[in-house]
């Protein structure tokens, strides 16, 4: 079989500043990196803020399972389809993570002909973004620690520090450590440990920034702990932000690329949507529905943690208005879902689909009845599909008053989505106005009640006493009103991800909450989500190469 | 006073192809990262290898003190001199360093008229060079603690792991941790440590390849620990090299940037000489010299790390052959060696300076005596030198058979610098035979102890048990056919940095040795020198800013 790394290496690129113009990027504001990537300066275009914003389509998905869905081959697929059909057309997602591309699950830029390109680039360093965000992430670390070994002045209790280092790497080495150790010349010995970079709050910030001076303000407002009486203490009062800001100029600058069909792509920003808000940056999203009157953009894993997001923290803090949604499902997963094996999901089952069909309807009701988003499902075929399956979710879905459509992207890049783009441009010919799942006054727990019982379906909370404490101290300080970002398993909707299709009768466990005051949200830690992934027993970076001409094989 | 950043914002660049072009770089070898950077690919040029090469010029200099000496400024001020003069010159030098520039130091691309821009840019991320850096060796770290988690096939011991993790930031905090903590899910329990990207031994594999398959061998060789009954395990037993290989891949390729008076200069790898061999990368040097007819090139710190660490391992590792040498020297430095306070340089002090010019001298006789190299002392000029002070200087020299040439590039640039270019371009005339400061083949201890006598001009060496265990180890295990690359204080030619100008009658104490099989040298660690720096108590990062515009300000 051709594999995704072999398409997108036989692709027949347009140099950037070819796409950028094709939508009407003004050329001054095109920075290049190489002749495949761009990143985009705002600051050198005029009037852009008086023009016109193009539609936001939100691509969505059920809960992944090890099935597939294709939410990423779908968004760009769907990007292309809407070209095909004549609309100027732009995609706004992610970007990969390298911890998973040297693990488990390999790159993220699409699939088959439906990828956004160059591939390598893009789920290597791309334009650098993420290794910018880890340095302002870990210089504000090392100044934390500089202060208290120099004397403390402002009175940081070390064991109430709540900054994390960062790395873009799995490794599950560095979730708990003890650092400063060997003598008074080398730091302060206490816990500490590292998360991801797309974990960092910091990458957080960078997605909800309107522009550097935004961006600067929230990296002054970063809560980087406590001192000894229990004042949040910032990363201003020790002078981070300003060297933080200079490490992130660039990386706050959307990146251009082009999808396999020369879709224009704003792949910008990408925090994982289990633990962190999942969604990418405000500003490529914003200056793609500038020039753009249709855009695609994607949030990350299921609809409960990437669609809440989007809508809840995102628009929410931006202002930024979606259209129209699309749910991908694909009839095995939702086999999947309703409890077959991986090895017995070729042969029909129309009573497994029937079982696991409910965890499509839930995420479709929560988009129209809490959110106020019509939908369209799309389903990623493949060729095992049986008719009758087909027919069974078309009929449960039309019982909600939403359409069906195929979906066959990952062989046929636009030309798989035409029916599905139509659908789309329909949908979004009527007015939404989006609605959110809580209100931003509501008391802590009372918002996370809220997600539980109406988005997911459970029955409440269990929180811990440290979560409760946690709870009152922030609301205490005047942290109450902000939106919450719940770090949960991207598997279920409940908190157990062993729990597919529909659980009813469930309550959340809350592990601990703590305080993005930078970038404006309250992260609630769910079970034992952690925010530094491992790597499995053989990690994909074992067939990664680099032949003597730079060519990369074996990234997927 | 104009500070560098601001003569180096108003600095009118060319366009970097047109700079690639006025030295004949192919246009299609050229990778633009914005419109004033650029990367080399040699692999797009045919025919490279049969050109003829230019002459190297290596500039060095005496132990730097507070004072401050300005290698790098006269680099790039003898740079532009060449080309002021009617040659084709190129420059090619080091990164630097985010922890510096964040630091005490500041940045590290010249100064005042002698800078290489866009100065901000090199200063911070660069084209992403450290940041792949970084990910490479934190990749390994994470492979190796992953392989021990998941079983340990290959017999690690934990104990013996000699890999350290990475970051591009004075951070001692990260200097010596425990990791692997809170039980069986999150690791193995283990000391660890980390240090400064630049003390890498993937900076000095990069710094030392030829090619991306020279590359890939170099990091297949790394060992990275030993087993329980005291092996060898490498990187390339844990399938690393070619996921690390393909992190790299772009980052093997030169930077292209410029001078003020638009002199090409070729910025590429940057290990500190006191910790690590201190040179930029063969790449680089030898495209340089394929379209410059004289290529500047700097060795970090003093004559004895820097010049020492150019001969004895980047010229003998690689074949490349200097034609002369340039020490570059001040007055006030000087008289710094020969004991005089910071505060009292301003007014004429011969006796001081006689005191300390014995520094001078003996780099001076290294270069011609040991190495088999010309050189010519650049005195870098000061508003503060008295004239008696400049003829002692000159008078000493000239019984060496060496001339002294003032520079004044820092307010002139290369109009600072014309004589100095004119006596560089008569001494690359005649022919040179550079020598080695010992013998490949010399036994490990036989190696340091001729650099300390010969070199350094000391007695002998002091070997703790712990590094005579370890050298014997080594030699059994047939690494003892290796260069030696010391880490040793910058600041003198003891192992005591408060021992300035020309010490005698004093032992190196050589406390732990180490492999670099990768890069092919023994890191031989004296005195407590340590590979992870720390910030000072108002780091420069507190006065780093970046304004609404994205101009940087505070960046020295």
């Amino acid at each position: 079989m051709t594999s995704d790394v072999d398409i997108a290496q036989a692709a027949d690129m347009l140099p950037i500043k070819e796409v950028a113009e094709k939508i009407g990027i003004e050329h001054q504001a095109v920075e290049l990196y190489g002749d495949y990537k761009a990143k985009i300066d705002e600051n050198r275009i005029e009037g852009l803020e008086q023009k016109k914003d193009g539609k936001i389509i939100l691509v969505t998905a059920i809960h992944p399972t090890p099935a597939g869905e294709g939410k990423t081959t779908t968004s760009v697929g769907l990007g292309d389809a809407l070209q095909k059909i004549g609309k100027q057309a732009a995609i706004a997602s992610r970007e990969p993570s390298l911890g998973p591309v040297f693990g488990m699950k390999g790159g993220a830029a699409g699939g088959g002909y439906a990828q956004v390109v160059p591939m390598e680039d893009i789920n290597l360093h791309f334009t650098g973004d993420f290794h910018a965000i880890s340095a302002a992430n870990n210089l504000l670390a090392a100044l934390i620690d500089n202060h208290i070994h120099h004397g403390n002045e402002l009175n940081i209790d070390a064991r109430k520090i709540k900054w994390k280092r960062a790395m873009d790497m799995n490794d599950r080495q560095l979730r708990h450590i003890v650092d400063g150790l060997q003598g008074k010349t080398n730091g302060i010995p206490r816990e500490d440990g590292f998360q991801i970079t797309v974990a960092s709050e910091i990458m957080a910030i960078l997605c909800l920034a309107h522009d550097l001076e935004d961006m600067k303000e929230k990296l002054e407002k970063i809560v980087i702990g406590y001192t000894t009486d229990d004042q949040p203490v910032t990363a201003g009062e020790l002078k981070a932000h300003g060297a933080m800001a200079t490490l992130l100029k660039d990386a706050l600058k959307p990146n251009l690329v082009q999808t396999l069909e020369h879709t224009p792509a704003f792949v910008h920003g990408g925090p994982f949507a289990n633990i962190a808000h999942g969604c990418n940056s405000v500003k490529a999203t914003n200056i793609a529905a500038k020039y753009a009157d249709y855009v695609v953009t994607e949030a990350g894993f299921g609809a409960d943690l990437g669609a809440e997001k989007f809508v809840d923290i995102k628009c929410r803090l931006s202002g930024l208005k979606p259209s129209a949604s699309v749910v991908v499902a694909t009839i095995r997963a939702l086999k999947m879902h309703g409890g077959l094996p991986k090895n017995e999901l070729d042969t029909e089952d129309l009573e497994a689909l029937k079982k696991g069909l409910p965890n499509l309807l839930k995420h479709l009701e929560n988009m129209k009845d809490v959110f106020g988003l019509s939908a369209v499902v799309a389903i990623n075929k493949f060729p095992t599909d049986h008719e009758a399956e087909l027919q069974l979710v078309a009929e449960k879905c039309r019982e909600l008053g939403i359409k069906v459509v195929l979906s066959d992207v990952w062989a046929k890049g636009g030309a798989g989505a035409t029916e599905l783009a139509e659908e789309v441009v329909q949908l979004t010919e009527e007015e939404t106005t989006v609605t959110y799942a809580y209100d931003i006054e509501d008391p802590i727990t009372v918002k996370i009640e809220k997600l539980v019982q109406n988005i997911y379906g459970g029955d409440g909370i269990d929180l811990t006493r440290g979560a409760q404490k946690e709870i009152e101290q922030l609301e205490a300080l005047g942290y109450g009103n902000l939106p919450v970002c719940m770090a949960k398993t991207q598997y279920s909707f409940s908190g157990d991800q062993h729990k597919l299709g529909r659980p009813r009768d469930f309550t959340l466990p809350i592990r601990d909450v703590t305080l993005s005051a930078g970038a404006g949200f309250i992260v609630v830690l769910t079970g034992s989500m952690m925010t530094m992934p491992g790597l499995p027993k053989t990690p994909s970076a074992e067939h990664i190469d680099v032949d003597e001409d730079g060519k990369v094989v074996g990234l997927f």
